[in-house]
């Protein structure tokens, strides 16, 4: 069946309008009229070209929330009419080691699939992701949202920014009452200051801007350090249990190594694209701190991280925009200027398509 | 009281004879006469002033394998004429979060003590180490050796070489089954070898000298892989749960990082003068993997490390050598042809004094 999107069809060129086949819903598939989609930086960089590998046409958006039109006949899990989302990904091996510890996207078994730009197993070619009117997603891959209806379009970003900034928080184990710093106040930022600061952390952002400092306050930061300010970086030493660090753009890792406590960790959640200066060794020898990297997070865990943000009243700051306004909104992503998130109202394109 | 030594009186002069003064044992102190010392690489870095901060005259020596010879009036834990033990601490502040949980080695109420080269809090100046005749050191930096007479100069490395690497490996849960990696064959990893080996690991040693495969499989190791054979490292990837860094050299840590399974950590333990290229964060992030260090360990740890080391006939492979020997040793050690450490038999000073 027909569907309608946004491509890029080469690094260089804006994003236009593309018509192109969903497979048929087969046993296990939930069809899903998209809502609202999330616009993440990998979309930007997938689409633009700026990590290699694009698939062109490249449909991107991984942070897809809609509502079910039709379900295959051994879905029991979701029933036509309800609202669903869809993250980073729609399928894995399904018995490798990840993928039976529920760590999908660990998957060892030839890797996940993406949502967009993964190669798609029904149809052949790639995968086209969630700038479209609807997409067609196996049940294991589709997650329950419950928030409230009016919240649909700012709950779109926690299927990749929540997920990505509530997996580590968990398998670190934080727990209430922890210091823990979040690096940088974008899109993966401020879902990690809401997560933590609601699972009972006392939570400081690093930022380089100190015109952020009201707005970390806002979203339940307790403190806020310039971290271009060196004297303010060395009176945090030894301070923090965790370290959620979301900046991609290469930096000194050092000075935010040096604020753990012993046994502290600080997670990479951003692949620079040019390395970070070579982290002090002995930084982490003398207080036995840990670098980790961690990616997005399991499908269980997404759907624990969505009624956990159900629970605790948390979406996604965000600004929304019509499907065709999508290069203008990549322009603003690349000079910072956007609080948080943006996330496309699909209606603009259904409109589009009816006109 | 004095006591006699070596000591390096400048970074450029070989280690000499040196007469010093130990202070009289207070309430709380054990006296040792030293029967053994080993050699680390960090003895020849400080003599020699690789690291910088090297105060002279420079007495090395934190291996010391010694008898009591007189105990203050408040120690009950030791007895006149037993064998003892002293690492690389010889005191801490004691009432920091890190020396409250028995990791004095991470002491941050001013540091660890070290037993040379540290700031000496009884007699002013720095402390002197264990090329030397005998020692006052407070109990509580004292550990009992119940190793058989005849392998007092093997234990002797234990107290560095060999909590360095008994830490991590119990810091990390080291299980049974699990497979470990040990990175190069020294006096640090031949001992990260056994000790694994003997907790039930399957070790593999990765070394950059294919004519060590023999003795690392002799050592307990079930497989060698030469670290300069690409291919062979791409065959280890996503294999370890956990990796032991034994080089302080300078070198890609990505080969090493990708051949840890998920959740995978290496741990370094050795500080290299020039930085290591800095590693992959993909690699840190698509596997969630962790790098980290680890520095010796606390007294109770380095307590129950000798005593394990006792139960499961542990000792270092040394060579024995005369105090008098000491710079040739050095330069032994500087060409790596040694297997695996040097241990002085500080019979060779008490005879020249008598001499």
């Amino acid at each position: 069946m027909q569907t309608h999107g946004y491509a890029a069809h080469s690094a260089d060129t804006p994003l236009a309008p593309f018509t192109f086949d969903r497979r048929e819903p087969g046993p296990t598939d939930v069809a899903i009229d998209i809502l609202f989609c999330g616009v993440c930086h990998s979309d930007l960089h997938t689409a633009r070209g700026e990590w290699g590998g694009t698939l062109y046409p490249c449909v991107p958006g991984h942070e897809i929330v809609g509502r079910v039109t039709a379900i295959g006949s051994e879905v029991s899990r979701f029933a036509v009419g309800q609202t669903v989302g869809v993250g980073c990904m729609v399928d894995s091996c399904g018995h490798c080691p990840s993928c039976d510890d529920g760590e999908e996207q660990y998957c060892t078994g030839g890797g996940f699939v993406g949502t967009y730009n993964g190669q798609d197993k029904h149809l052949g070619g790639h995968t086209f992701g969630g700038y479209s009117a609807h997409i067609v997603v196996d049940q294991g891959f589709v997650l329950r949202v419950d928030h409230d209806e009016k919240d649909l379009a700012a709950v779109a970003p926690l299927l990749c920014a929540g997920i990505t900034t509530y997996s580590p928080l968990r398998h670190w184990k934080l727990a209430p009452g922890q210091k823990v710093g979040v690096v940088g106040l974008g899109g993966l930022g401020h879902m990690g200051v809401k997560i933590a600061a609601a699972m009972g952390a006392e939570v400081t952002v690093f930022t380089t801007s100190p015109d952020k400092r009201d707005a970390a306050l806002a979203l339940g930061a307790k403190d806020v350090v310039v971290s271009r300010d060196a004297e303010a970086m060395a009176a945090q030493a030894g301070r923090f249990d965790f370290i959620l660090n979301t900046v991609a753009a290469s930096h000194s890792l050092d000075p935010f190594l040096n604020a753990l406590k012993r046994d502290g960790t600080m997670v990479l959640v951003g692949v620079p694209e040019e390395a970070h200066p070579s982290p002090s060794v002995g930084g982490l020898i003398f207080r036995r701190r840990s670098l980790a990297g961690s990616l997005i997070g399991g499908i269980a865990e997404t759907q624990e991280m969505l009624d956990f943000c159900r629970d605790h009243g948390i979406t996604a700051d965000i600004e929304t925009i019509p499907m065709q306004a999508i290069d203008q909104a990549y322009d603003r992503m690349v000079r910072s200027d956007v609080k948080y998130r943006f996330v496309i109202d699909m209606q603009s394109l259904r409109d589009e398509v009816a006109a």
